[in-house]
């Protein structure tokens, strides 16, 4: 079978990195062009790279291309790694010229008519698609991913949502500073230290998981807050969930709940998305990230909660399931549902 | 005016060391005897100094001794940093003797009879040790301040709960390595890593929550919810608490009544308890532990809450305020009012 | 072709925890017994298991052996995992009874008829085992490779020694926390902070760099320094090296030198022993650690040393290159040898 | 007495910090203007302040203003906390118009007419003042203090100089976060993490150790090597040190020499410029990095060293002794000596 060209926007960033680490081998996309800001360098040249894993040595001479020079003969989807507000303007320029964009950027993602998914959450929302293109008169179109907080919790949500209704639910995280990218934290700001506020990430947890536990067209009705935090780890956000649910629901109950919560048939999707653990300390930042290939998250210290109800930890990978893997794994689900 | 002589049990340890610091020229204590297990040893020998000021000099050659020798003649004013368990027996045995024993263990946290005291919260609680000795049949007597995270966030309640009421409270703590004295936490567990639940800790919160908030014979009537976590500090837990008053409170009410929240007159009281704070990344664990010299905690990101109604973060230090710096303060209310 | 059953004693330390992994799907050796302190218990109960990835399926039931119940038909080569100390007596009584034990301990590595062994390094000192089994009488054997501080700069050492000869060499390490196993360092102790030294460590680079370059009989005739310190690191010992060569030798040459250092054809060996670096900043021991599936060393910033003639950092992973990994490899050259 | 009014270049920084920080209630010096890039700015809206302690109250609403607009009857004197490549222009015009200036830039370091200076080694070296006026005609001047690495190492090499002579020195290096500025090294750059490379650094500790051990015309003639590495540590830089003398000396005979070293009678001098200590485990970087306020360094682990001679480590707080500290030290001497 003939693979499916993509380009990378923002692709020497860590999110971009990310990216090309995904797609390496991917069985139905391949890397045909790396979008950034130092146009016409290597790629090697143009990156610090920051994984673990050395830089594949194929991509090691690609030229870095502007979003000008893109063609559709070149690639036809496009992965955006793009920074909020630079986001904006190309991507709907792209989409316009028939690109199909799936983007990590925060500045569509509350638009009316583009989806806000999770694959495994609400893939019916890409539905909205057709009216997006009626509506813009775009051949290509866009669709988004949520911020990477939002989606390890929208995650563990939607089981509760779906079985007993939420009335409430209060999260405090413990994000790590991948999330910031790079250079992002500096170091003298989270050795020995907790900074207690990351600018509109709170917001984007409170109106994201609305319309995720939507029905695409109007966002659901339940009080979200928020509390979050930088600490000091590299990857992988911990997130403590304190739930009052409509209909009661016990610690048991909620357990089956998320253990029936299904894992979806494509290549980057964790056979079981919700991974709940009984060991008291666990999940556990460094030890649990990268579950299912960084692809599932990791649901302990399920319980009875005095003033909320149901109170649980989970855990996820910020820049695999929470960045670039769940990019990825939106772009499988709109092939394998026939948009691409 | 003389000084009262004061011995200090489980002197070796991360806390006992801290004691010596807090009471090193204290204008009403003396360190007259220092209690440990290597009996006989001279207190240089006997002890890993954790702290990053060098342990004075004076304190060097004094020869640890054993709970049994201690006399009342040496010193009338016991201060307890003994380990939970440990604790009980040996406590009881003092206060029996003739002791006044002011504690940190939670062996004697939830007796009765037994004040758990934050001075400026509860200081009125004192009063059941009339009932302590009478009944116990005790020349002594035993006092307890709370665990360290909960001291930091009911500090903040006490002002809401009495001008407000509460109905109900949801914390989730970031909480150093120190609070698990030495050596504690193992490097390989929280470098690069958050660890969700620390064992006991929670459920101390909620009790000893309700207790401080009690008249001193009945608990208070709120409900409590906390999620402990481990996070790779030193010093300092930060907390975030999301509140629902009975009362409807809005930020700018709260933060009134947080800062009428008065410092008492005695030499380890701050002058501002509540430290509140505007910046919106503060407090910050490494930058705020040591504010009023370690014995203010520092509140901040004071907001109005869509799920609980309130929400804020405060930090404290957990072994100079949550730990002797707190005992010490303790110690000199109790003088204060008579009671040594 | 029937594998061959092995034992590891102190399984269910960190170091044990790393043999599992190593010896998981191994082409020539399979895990037949665990052995450690809680005799009886499954293996899952047993152990804190500290490694990222979980603990494989089948060794959890696994029932933990003492040393006494180990028979040579359930297996006849042992990989030791004991702390020094515990070793010397347990090794020798095994191989007396005729099991051939490899020794990540530090107990028999200076015995004159006890070869110390680095497969790429000095393969011929295993000729020495018939001398110790002639003299010691024993029907099996040990065999021991070194501290992981020296593996890791010993590698580089030997294409220097053997092409130009070596004056003197200063090592100043910095080494990371699962050097000293679990609990091992206290987090209060390594969090901001550096610790300049490491008990007996010094001695260990100093005499055993010295036995393993020299002919099997006597050690070579250098002079070595080292200094060594822990760093607030996971994995990975990074090593800044000064050498003076007795032939004079440019970053050039060495550069070739170590180029030549030739891989082995075991399954453990990494084709790239040394992996050369140019990029100024590299190795980084978060970076670099994994190279060659933790087996190989990287060596950088090659320069013309003022004092000292040539000087150059290298990094290997501890606890398998250094470790569990370098004694399988131990373990593959004895059997391709013909000694098991 | 009336204080000689100073103004701070690059204020805003964290090097122009810990110079208001040393400078409050400075019995000689008083701050009268602070220069940084975000001319006319509050300080307080100017900086983001990362020091413990809280920014002083009467410093936040100091107006920031530029160099251009100093003169010379606001301030006579100024510290320079510019980076270099900056300073050069900036500090060679104010020196003409009249300023007298300390500097800890490196840009005029080396000039053969301007001193380097550590006050406690080689104080006599302000005398080439005299020469640089001559030659360059101005009326005021540049001193300058070293590269924070060098300085802590140049402090204990000068006894050893002086006494018995060095003909290589060999040092491998442990810097904190902070030798960076802010926002200098990003996290994910150093968390878990070693760097073995500091960019410019090695070459700075080779010529300035030269320059500082020389006569104040001309280099001191000794063979001097650097490895210069970044660990995870917040502030203070461990240095190891091998030595080889050219008139043999023993550790009791080196031990002699730093202990006999002397203090100068400054404010910011400390009485004791080497601490030496026996603790097998110190220094340690956040236990010792306070000593003497800051401008001690702590020496430990001193022993005779078989490649080299003898060999140690010692500690120093790189933005006090190594920065803002120094330079006010190098003011002090400056005043006494009547050149301010």
């Amino acid at each position: 079978m003939k693979k499916i060209n993509v380009a990378i926007l923002g692709a020497a960033g860590v999110l971009g990195q990310r990216f090309i680490e995904r797609l390496e081998n991917h069985p139905t996309f391949e890397i045909a062009a790396l979008e950034d800001v130092m146009v016409g360098k290597r790629y090697e040249d143009a990156t610090n790279w920051r994984l673990g894993e050395r830089m594949p040595a194929w991509v090691k001479d690609m030229k870095i291309v502007s979003t000008d020079s893109l063609s559709l003969t070149d690639a036809s989807v496009v992965f955006s790694a793009l920074p909020g507000g630079v986001a904006d303007k190309i991507e709907t320029d792209l989409a316009k010229k028939g690109f199909f964009i799936i983007s990590k950027a925060s500045d569509h993602r509350m638009d009316e008519d583009v989806p806000l998914v999770i694959p495994e959450v609400n893939a019916n929302h890409l539905g909205i698609l057709e009216e997006q293109r009626k509506k813009r008169g775009w051949k290509g179109a866009i669709v988004t991913d949520p911020n990477c907080s939002t989606t390890i919790v929208a995650m563990t949500l939607k089981p509760l949502w779906d079985q007993f209704g939420i009335e409430r639910v209060v999260v405090s995280t413990m994000q790590s500073v991948s999330g910031a990218g790079y250079p992002g934290v500096p170091s003298l700001d989270i050795i020995d230290n907790v900074v207690p506020y990351i600018g509109g990430e709170e917001e984007k947890m409170i109106i994201e998981t609305k319309k995720l536990l939507g029905d695409g067209k109007h966002d659901a009705n339940l009080k979200v807050s928020a509390a979050c935090n930088r600490v000091p780890t590299l990857d992988g956000h911990l997130e403590v969930v304190f739930v009052t649910t409509t209909k009661k629901a016990g610690p048991a109950e909620a357990r089956k709940a998320f253990q029936k919560f299904k894992g979806l048939d494509y290549p980057s999707a964790p056979s079981e998305p919700i991974i709940v653990t009984d060991e008291l300390n666990r999940p556990q930042t460094r030890l649990d990230r990268n579950a299912g290939n960084g692809m599932s998250v990791v649901l302990g210290r399920l319980r009875e909660d005095e003033a909320m109800g149901l109170a649980y930890t989970v855990l996820g990978h910020n820049t695999i399931r929470g960045g670039a893997g769940g990019a990825v794994l939106v772009g499988e689900l709109c092939h394998g549902k026939g948009y691409i």
